[in-house]
């Protein structure tokens, strides 16, 4: 198996400091986050740029050029729902270490990024939801075989599709942590790459309870044969999460001192 | 799903004080931690009195009694290889809050404690081993499938038999975690019960690093199906890991204070 993949999911408009350095196009504060995610152990560093229908374009070229320059052209995925933006990303994007990711299509309303995705070579996030709630592993693999096709028949890879089978609050939703984990084998038994938003998993429990659930949570996916994960690498008990359980997938190799490395 | 099960292992001859005990016919260091163990929430204690074989009967007894009466008839798991001593311990044995377990049998020299199971209305634990260390899962589901036939063939219950996948030592042996989960997994699926020696996993790993590969093998044998654990339930990051694992499986309901239930 592969190694795990952690995409870093701290540049993202939502925090006021980086919506502050997007407007001001101020490099440090971004630069900051993406240097603390990579030496976490990031392999992909998301860039959330949020709607920006002004000047959405502008901005994600300017994100992709900065991270990507200052840090030996990291890959990215970018995260918007202005695809004008997406396609102005990936116009300055470097391949060298890594196709960029599309975040996100689904089987809804967002099905076109996935051509969006194949008209651009690009790797694509596929959530497995139409926009309601799906009720279980079931109807997830149904999108997930819809989308599948949609992006077969335009001449993508199979593994240029990620799918994610949809993290849902265990707050009020607690079933559907099994049907995200059943989800995950059943699509890995496919052959096909897995990935999740994991932090939706804890949404609204005390703080102190969220990183276990989320630890114990990923660990859970993990043996159920997860891919990826979008998540905070710079939270410590995640990638011992992370490099754990992939040295006992064997996917790492065992040392003494393998939480170090 | 039913709510997994943590047999506590701590009160075992191996311990010096534990052993000075069985020794002295002393009641105080092992009402103490068969106190703690239930406390932290044991659903079973282990009472280990090792080879025991000079006067193994009448310390059984003695250790059955003690610990059920004081502690309302807790069901206990007889650990010994001296089956006189388990039969004696189970001649004593109150079954008012469940039967007891004999621990423990093999596929080979030790396929004669299905037997004394048997013949004693008792549960076993099923070592998934000839002696020799298993191949693989494969391999682990030959010899459960023998006992389970010796079993059966018996008269006993399949659910009587709880088959152990063998817990081995990660740091020599890594490619052995995977085969572990996947052959719990395979049991599972076949409605089987299963359980393991835990801490076998991280033998020789440094001490602070032995608790965090525990908690993650555990989090990944309970998403492949696992129902039980031989562990110290004293452990605070083990009873973490059984909670917040048994509520994302949704055997618990979840509630903010899950954690100190």
């Amino acid at each position: 198996m592969a190694k795990f993949i952690v995409v870093g999911e701290r540049i993202h408009c939502i925090s006021p400091v980086i919506r502050e350095a997007f407007e001001k196009r101020d490099p440090e504060p971004i630069l900051k986050r993406a240097k603390e995610q990579i030496e976490a152990g990031a392999t992909y560093i998301d860039l959330n740029i949020g709607p920006a229908e002004n000047d959405g374009e502008d901005l994600m070229k300017w994100g992709v050029k900065l991270i990507q320059e200052n840090f030996d052209n990291i890959p990215l995925a970018l995260d918007t729902a202005n695809k004008a933006a997406i396609e102005a990303g990936i116009s300055v994007y470097n391949r060298d270490k890594g196709k960029p990711i599309i975040n996100s299509a689904d089987a809804g309303d967002r099905l076109s990024y996935i051509d969006l995705a194949a008209h651009n070579d690009a790797i694509v996030f596929a959530l497995c939801s139409a926009g309601a709630v799906p009720a279980d592993a079931d109807e997830r693999l149904v999108f997930c075989q819809q989308m599948l096709e949609h992006g077969l028949t335009l001449g993508m890879e199979a593994e240029d599709l990620w799918f994610d089978p949809l993290f849902l609050v265990a707050k009020g939703m607690q079933e559907q942590a099994q049907h995200i984990m059943n989800a995950t084998r059943m699509m890995n038994e496919m052959g096909l790459i897995t990935t999740g938003g994991l932090s939706n998993i804890s949404n609204g429990m005390p703080k102190e309870i969220r990183p276990i659930v989320d630890s114990f949570m990923l660990a859970m996916c993990m043996a159920n044969g997860l891919s990826s994960i979008i998540a905070n690498p710079c939270d410590k008990k995640l990638m011992e999460t992370v490099k754990t359980c992939d040295m006992l997938l064997n996917n790492t190799m065992y040392a003494d001192s393998y939480l170090d490395l």
